[in-house]
Parts: C-alpha cells; sequence; structure tokens
C-alpha cells in the first residue's frame, strides 16, 4: 500500500505485528485513534509501556505480579494444601472468576509442546519441584490444565516428576469439551470440573 | 475479573477501549507483548503516539499527510482536472491501490448519516465548494462513495450543491456490490468501477 503518511505506515506495521491484526484491522484502529481523544493514545500508549516495562512475575508462584509475591501467594485466607498447576496468566484469571477455588497457584509459563519446540526445561517445572519439596504444607497437587495433546503430555510428564512426593495428585474433571481451551471455558462447567476433579 | 496486577487490568482497559476488540482479546494481546521483545511495546507505542500527535491533514484535501499540502496534491504527474470525493483515508488507499486513477481527492471525513447525527456541516463540504470556486482547471468530480444509503444520499446533496458549476459529476460505476463496503471491495473491481464511471 502507499500511505499517504509515514507516521501512519509505521502505526500500521505495528499495529499489525500483534497476533490476529492485519493490515487492514491495523488501518482501521490507527484511524480510529486518529478520530479520538488524544488521550486515549496517550493512556493506551502509557498502558502499554508500563505493562512492559514495570510488571514483575510472583517468586512463588510466577504469576503476574505487581509485588515480589503475589496477592494470592500471601493472602492469609487461601487453602496453603492445594496448589493448582496452570498454563499461564489466563488460566488463573478463569479459574479465580469460578469463585470455586481457594487455594494457590504454579504457572507453568507454557505447555510442553514437541512440535513448538518448548520441553520441560522451558517451564517452571524444576521451580514447582522445589517448591513442593520446600513447603511440606502442600498435600495436592491439582493439574489444571487444557485437555489437549499438549495439555496431557505435560500432566504426564509432572505426574512422573512428582510421584517421589507424598500428595494426592489430580486433574480438573474432563467436563470440559476434549479438544477446548481451558481459558474459553464458561464458568459453571470449569467451576464444576474443579470440584469433582479426580484422581489422575 | 480479578486481574493479578493493577498494571495488566490498566493495559487490558484500554487495549478493550479499541473498536472490536473486547476484554479477552485485549488480555491476549497485553499477555502476547509481555512475552515478545519490550522494544517491540516501545515501538508499538511510539508509533501510536507520533500517529496521534505528529500527523496532519492536507490543506487542500483533507488526506492524512505529513506536509500542510500531501504528496498527491504537489504531485506535478497526476491529472489537476479530475476530483475524486470520497469518505475517508481507506478509501483514497483503496483507489490508489487499483492504480487505474490519476487524478486528485478530496476527503469528506465522513458521510451524511442522520442516524449517527453527521450531517453536511460536520464534513468537508464547504471546503470543496471552496476549492471547485478558486481552481478553474477542475473539469469533473468523480463521487466515489460507498453505494449505501448514508453514500447515496451524500451523492445527491453534493451534486445538488455542485450544480451552479460547470463540471461533470460522475459517481463509479455500480459494479461494487449494493451495500457493500467500498474500501473492501477488491482492486480489479473497484479499478473497473473508476474507470466505467458514468454521469451522475
Amino acid at each position: 500500500m502507499n500511505y499517504p503518511s509515514r507516521l501512519i505506515e509505521e502505526a500500521v506495521a505495528e499495529i499489525s505485528r500483534l497476533p490476529g491484526i492485519g493490515k487492514k484491522s491495523a488501518l482501521r484502529l490507527a484511524l480510529h485513534l486518529l478520530k479520538a481523544d488524544p488521550l486515549q493514545t496517550r493512556n493506551l500508549s502509557e498502558a502499554l509501556i508500563n505493562l512492559r516495562e514495570k510488571t514483575t512475575y510472583c517468586l512463588e508462584c510466577h504469576n503476574i505480579s505487581d509485588q515480589e509475591i503475589c496477592s494470592i501467594c500471601s493472602s492469609h485466607r487461601r487453602d496453603k494444601s492445594l496448589l493448582a498447576v496452570v498454563q499461564d496468566t489466563r488460566d488463573v484469571l478463569a479459574i479465580e472468576n469460578t469463585a470455586q477455588y481457594n487455594g494457590l497457584y504454579h504457572v507453568l509459563g507454557g505447555i510442553i509442546s514437541p512440535m513448538a519446540g518448548i520441553g520441560p526445561n522451558d517451564l517452571n517445572i524444576d521451580s514447582l519441584v522445589n517448591r513442593i519439596s520446600a513447603n511440606v504444607e502442600i498435600r495436592e497437587i491439582i493439574l489444571a490444565l487444557s485437555p489437549t495433546m499438549e495439555g496431557d503430555t505435560t500432566a504426564f510428564y509432572l505426574q512422573k516428576r512428582l510421584k517421589e512426593f507424598p500428595l494426592k495428585i489430580s486433574t480438573i474433571a474432563r467436563g470440559i469439551p476434549i479438544g477446548g481451551d481451558l481459558e474459553y471455558t464458561d464458568e459453571i462447567t470449569l467451576g464444576k470440573s474443579i470440584l469433582s476433579r479426580i484422581a489422575f
């Protein structure tokens, strides 16, 4: 395309680097911002910079956090004998939204996927093992992973790594449609699948 | 949602203010940026700020421009007897992409739409009339508006406003499907519809 302005060309190029946004959508968004209040663009830019440069990860569970230890790990109201292992922050949000779970989390930061070249060493698995070794109050690990090939592979690998510990290992019930994506499951199904979790 | 971090909550709020992007998509984009090179976020933010705060509009045609007079209006290679009236910058880009048009443009900045509360005075119509009065070399006005109710209304209004001038007024041929959106028309159809334009 022959953009009438270098500024719009650069904005379209940067917006369309985001996943799922093509050149036409990017141009639509750029033109929207041009018509809107300049403050909106400034707020958006600052929120993105702040997000990228100030966000940290909880030293305990690896969830996104504003402090060294996140609000869930540092809460006195959570059941510290339960640990749900999830793929990423979106899954923590999805489970928190069900209001059916009161334990802690451990965010793997991804899932074992030989196709994508992601192995166990790329994930927060060693830190999970260390965390379980160091915290004797942990009694049960809930493998709350998406019921896909990669999720099952990761669950199987984790179960092997954790069998040395005197733990109950469970997976969330397969009320979730097989092949589905955990983050898009409705709250009721996801809540029930945590309540009726089954021994791994 | 109970976001684990105020920073991610703010980023999601700002991203989801963009048209067509909901909270879940916004969260997906925010998490993508968190995993990507920090430079990508910085480049994106700067491109958006530059776009919003440095972009100007051509004093002649009102298209987005880096200079006071845009590259199309100031070009010596363009046919200055032809003026295509379009809704916005996206339509200029769509027509330029056909490589079938060598005249100038006039960007209305919208379309007459009583439903959206947009009347003739909200558009660059007075400046179009002034531009035609001041430039005797303009011989033909091509109304290159989307073939929708609003487009037809705007075309009818413009034809009435311009009938005092000794001009040929044409509209792009209705090879474009009625009710369709000009910017999403394929290049060949759009190119042909400019070549076979019909007297209004």
